[in-house]
């Protein structure tokens, strides 16, 4: 594909496979994300954290979903019609931390058109969100809603 | 359970239930979350929005998700070593819209003591994210990793 190429329903393969830009994940931006969203201690404080299950500040795993969410519309995955997921499911084998530098590796698992709308089908997305050490963050598989070209 | 007590694993039962306060969530939320997690036009502009799948502004899911967790954490499942979900699975089987009010309500499904590990468990927790309506935002379940009292 060209750059700022947008994609439908019929220009995706099985096997096909999109990686983003690196991010770096500082503890300030840990920190601000639990505070809203996240307020435990271990997402929080740094002392806190040390005492913790995670011995360590961690983010928090939404906040690393929302990352991978950024990192997906940013170009990575450019699905004209947008990306609308209807349901995923996401693991967090390891904890991250300030400093790691993620990024998204998106393959395209399964594709299957729609039985009763023609113009739409339904594609399953597996996200690897690997950290600086190619270690998988976070693990997703959506089920995502693509549209055909008009 | 007396107010802000804290359970741990030997507390929890299957179909024991937990209910948070509601919380509304407003346009202006939405697109703040959305610029900086999910910046898509129908997550972040009202016109846009109308002509988009969604028919007029709605949230991310993954605000919806940060949301529901936030719920969760103040108070809604007061574990006493934390909230901490080492695999989920989400689905939002319907758009949630500027002005609805949400409440997640959760329900305690299954309880596996660890085999290798006797401090611990691991819990699975259904949420409903409801809206004013009563009508499921989102659905999640999670494998929570559970201490037992020290």
């Amino acid at each position: 594909m060209s750059e700022g190429e947008k994609v439908y329903l019929e220009d995706l393969s099985v096997g096909q496979r999109f990686e983003s830009a690196p991010v770096e994940l500082t503890a300030e931006a840990i920190k601000a994300f639990a505070a809203q969203f996240d307020p435990q201690p271990f997402h929080l404080d740094e002392g806190a954290a040390e005492g913790s299950f995670f011995r360590g500040l961690a983010a928090s795993g939404w906040h690393v979903a929302g990352l991978t969410m950024r990192m997906l519309v940013d170009g990575t995955l450019p699905i004209a019609s947008g990306l609308i997921g209807a349901e995923v499911e996401v693991a967090w084998p390891r904890p991250t931390r300030p400093g790691d530098v993620l990024r998204a590796v998106v393959t395209i698992e399964a594709i299957h058109p729609s039985r009763s709308k023609p113009d739409r089908g339904f594609v399953t997305v597996r996200t690897e969100t690997l950290n600086q050490n190619d270690e998988p963050a976070q693990v997703m598989t959506s089920k995502m809603l693509v549209l055909r070209r008009p």
